[in-house]
C-alpha cells in the first residue's frame, strides 16, 4: 500500500464512541440442542454509535436482493445512521412481503430501545435463502444484544463471531492514523467463506464497466471510524476502497443476494471534516483501502475449502475492462482452480481461460509467470505464447506455497487488473453439497 | 425429437464407403511401460471416405486455438475432404510454428499414402496443452492406422476409443433413415469429459448472439454420412444441429482450445442431392439433430466426475439471448452444481444465479420446478418468487434420480433455452488437480 498503519485492538469499537455485541439467539435450527442455545454459535450482532454518524454503503448488484439490502439501499441514501443489526444463519432473501416486514421489525426494535429514528438503523442478514426469519428468536436476540452492548474488544470479537456462517475464524482489524493534529481510528469486521465474487455498487445497480460474469457465500463487512467526513466524500472513499478490495476477490464465482459493506464515521475524533479534496482525505482513503483489502484477503484465505490463495495479476491489456475480464476468466476457471489445488503449474489451462475471456488475446504475445506474494522476482513459464526452458520441477516449486502470485502479461496495451482468488478443492464440494438428511444444517 | 430413428451398428463406418482405424502409438508417455506400447490405450484415429466427400466443420471460438484447428478452418472452407486423422494425449495447442508443421505433416503423410491432396485431409488433437507432439510416435501410428483401415464395426469402435482422453467409455452412434427411395445412414463418434462448454462456430469467430461466458475438456465429434448434400446446405445443417446440441452442453464451464465437429457426406447413397429447400432436407436435418444431441448427452453423462445430469429448461425470457444467459448462469454455478451433487433442492442458489445473470429477472415472477427427464409433470418448489407448500422430502425425491429436468419460468416474455448440465463432485476436483509427481499423467 506504500503507507503502513499502526494496528490497534478492538476492531469496530476501537474508534471513539462505538459499542458492539454478539449474542446467540438460535436462528440456525441445528439438529441437536433443540430448544436450548447452549453450544450454538453467536448469530446476532449489534453495532451502535453513541452519536449519529455519516454513513456510506455498497450492496450486491444481484437482481435478486434480500429484504435487508432493500431497506439499507433506501436508508443509506439519507447519509446518516447510528446502528447496524445483523444476523447469520438466514439470508432473509426470497422471503417476499413477510421478509421486508421482518427486516423492518428488526430495525424498529433497536430504534425503540435506543431512542433513535428507525431510519437510522441498518440491517443485514446472511445464511440460507428462502426461509422466513424465526422472529421470536430474533426479537429475543436483539433484546440480549442491547443488554450486552459494550465498548470492549471482547464485545467487538463477539460481533465478528456472530456474523460468521461457514467461516472458520472471525475477521477483524483496526488501525490508528493521524489526520493533522488528531488521532483517528478505523475498524472493521467481515465474513465471507462461499458465494464469494462480490460485485458491489452504491445503488445496487451494476456499473457498465463491471462485467457481470462472476457470482459468491454472502460477504458482509461493517466498518467504523471516528473520523469526520462529509457524506459525499465518505461515499466516494468507500466506493473506491471496495473497487480495490472486495470487488476484486473471488472464491467460487457466485455473487450473493446479500452482500453488504457499511461504513459509519461518527466524527468524534474532531478532525477538520474531510470534504474529499484536502491532502488529509488521501490519508483517510489509504487507511480505508488498507482495512478493506486486509479484510478482503482474510475472506479469500478463509474461503470454503480453500487450500491456496492466488493473486492473479494481469498487465498489458488494451483496457481496464479487458484486464479485469482476463483476470476473472482465469480466477474463476474450474480447471485452473483445480490445478492450483494440485500444485500443478498448468499454464495451458491459463492460456485456455484467457482465450475464452472477452479480452483481446494474441497467443503469441502472452507471458505467464509466478512469484512469491508481492514479489517482482518472477519465474516465467511462458514467454510469447511458448513454454520457457524453466524445468517443470522449478515451476512446481513456484506454485507449491500456500500463497503465490500469478503474473499474466498480454502485451497488448497498458491496462492492468488484480484479482485475489482461491483454489477449488474437494472440501469445497463436500461442504456445499450439504446433507439433505439434516436440512437444518444445509448451507446458504 | 418427434421423429424416431432406426439405430444401426458401425458408427462412422455404417454409411457406405467409409473406413476407420484406431491404433496405439504411445503419445501419452505414461509413467509405466516406457518404450513398450503394451497396455496403453489407443491414441490415434483415422477415418477415410473411399470418394471425396462434401465437408462441414465447426470449431472452438477460443482465441487461443490449436494448430489442427487452424488447419481445418482453412481446409473446410473449400467444402471437400476425404480423411480425418486425430490423436489424443496431446492437444498440439500453444506449440507455435512447430505445432503447425507437425499438424501439416500428419495430413501430408495420410495424403501421400492414400493418393489424395493434403488439402483433403483434416486433423484434430486433444490432450495436454503446450507440449510438442512426439512426431516419431505419431508417424508410426499413422502408418499402423493406414494398415488397419477397415469398414468393420470393430474398426469404428477402435477409432472411438482412440480419441478418448478422460472419457470412461467410447461414444458412438449410427442411424438409418429414408430420403425418398434411398436408404441413407449417418454415424458419429465423439469424446468429451472435461473442459466442456463448447462455443463452436463455422469460422472460429464468436457469434454476437452467443455470450462468451462459458468455458470446457476438449470435445471432438466426427460424423459421416452417405447422403448427397450440397456444401452450403451441409454447413447450415451442421451449424443448426450443433446449436441445438454441442453448444448447449456444459460440464465445467471451460471452453477448450481444440473443440472440433466435422461432418463428411460422400453421396454414395445416391439420393437426389439435397440443396436445403426440399422436404427431404428436413428429414436429414432431423437425423443430424438426433445424432448430435445423443452424442452431446453422452459427453455430459460421461463428464469428469459427473454423478448427476440436469437439463436446465428456461422459459418466459424476454429474448433468446437472455434465456440462454439465465440457463448458463444456473448450469455453471459452482453452488448450484454442488447442491445437485448433494441431492439438495436448493432453489435459493438457483434464484441467486438467475439474479446475477445478464438476463432480466423479476424475483416475484420466477417459478422453479423439477420433473423426470422430458416430462411435463413438474413439481414446483417456487411460484412467483416464493416457496410452495411442497414438502422438502418430496423436493428431495425429485432431485434424487441420476437425471432430472430443472424448469425455470421467468414470466417476462416468450423466449426459452435448454442447457444440458452436470453436477460438480469431489471426483471432478480430484481428477483435475492431477498429480505433479507423475507429470506424464497430468490432464489437459
Amino acid at each position: 500500500m506504500g503507507t503502513s498503519f499502526h494496528t490497534v485492538p478492538g476492531a469496530i469499537v476501537a474508534p471513539r464512541g462505538f459499542l458492539a455485541a454478539g449474542v446467540t439467539c438460535g436462528i440456525q435450527r441445528l439438529g441437536t440442542g433443540k430448544g436450548s442455545l447452549k453450544g450454538r454459535k453467536p448469530d446476532l450482532a449489534l453495532i451502535v454509535s453513541e452519536v449519529p454518524a455519516t454513513v456510506a454503503g455498497l450492496f450486491t448488484t444481484n437482481q435478486v436482493c434480500a429484504a435487508p439490502v432493500k431497506i439499507c439501499l433506501e436508508r443509506v441514501r439519507r447519509g446518516v445512521a447510528q446502528a447496524i443489526v445483523a444476523n447469520s444463519g438466514n439470508a432473509n432473501a426470497c422471503t417476499g412481503a413477510r421478509g421486508l416486514r421482518d427486516a423492518h421489525a428488526m430495525t424498529a426494535q433497536v430504534a425503540r430501545a435506543l431512542h433513535m429514528p428507525a431510519e437510522h438503523v441498518l440491517v443485514a442478514s446472511t445464511g440460507r435463502i428462502g426461509v422466513p426469519l424465526p422472529m421470536p428468536a430474533v426479537r429475543a436476540g436483539i433484546r440480549a444484544a442491547l443488554d450486552a452492548l459494550d465498548n470492549s474488544p471482547e464485545a467487538a470479537a463477539a460481533a465478528a463471531h456472530a456474523i460468521m456462517t461457514s467461516d472458520t475464524r472471525p475477521k477483524h482489524l483496526a488501525i490508528e492514523f493521524r489526520l493533522g493534529p488528531r488521532t483517528v481510528r478505523l475498524g472493521g469486521i467481515a465474513k465471507g467463506a462461499g458465494m464469494i465474487h462480490p460485485g458491489l455498487s452504491l445503488n445496487g445497480r451494476r456499473p457498465a464497466a463491471q462485467p457481470p460474469t462472476a457470482p459468491h457465500a454472502t460477504m458482509l463487512c461493517f466498518l467504523t471510524s471516528d473520523a469526520a467526513v462529509a457524506p459525499a466524500a465518505l461515499r466516494r472513499a468507500l466506493r473506491d476502497a471496495v473497487a480495490r478490495s472486495f470487488n476484486r476477490i473471488t472464491v467460487d464465482g457466485d455473487m450473493s443476494t446479500n452482500d453488504t459493506v457499511l461504513l459509519l464515521a461518527n466524527g468524534l475524533a474532531e478532525n477538520t471534516p474531510l470534504t474529499g479534496s484536502e491532502p488529509a482525505f488521501g490519508v483517510f482513503q489509504a487507511a480505508l483501502d488498507h482495512v478493506c483489502l486486509e479484510l478482503a484477503k482474510m475472506i479469500v484465505r478463509d474461503g470454503e475449502g480453500v487450500h491456496r490463495v492466488v493473486t492473479v495479476r494481469v498487465s498489458g491489456a488494451r483496457t481496464a475492462r479487458e484486464a479485469d475480464a482476463a483476470a476473472r476468466a482465469v480466477a474463476n476457471s474450474a480447471l485452473v482452480k483445480t490445478s492450483w489445488h494440485g500444485g500443478d503449474p498448468n499454464w495451458g489451462r491459463v492460456m485456455d481461460a484467457l482465450g475464452y475471456s472477452v479480452a483481446r488475446i494474441v497467443e503469441e504475445r502472452v507471458d505467464i509467470g509466478y512469484s512469491a506474494p508481492g514479489s517482482r522476482q518472477i519465474l516465467w513459464s511462458v514467454r510469447g505464447g511458448q513454454p520457457t526452458r524453466v524445468p517443470f520441477a522449478r515451476l512446481c516449486a513456484a506454485v507449491a506455497p500456500k500463497e503465490f502470485d500469478l503474473h499474466i502479461r498480454l502485451n497488448q496495451g497498458r491496462a492492468g487488473a488484480v484479482i485475489y482468488a482461491a483454489d477449488l478443492t474437494e472440501a469445497y464440494v463436500d461442504f456445499n453439497k450439504g446433507d439433505v438428511t439434516n436440512p437444518a444444517a444445509l448451507g446458504g
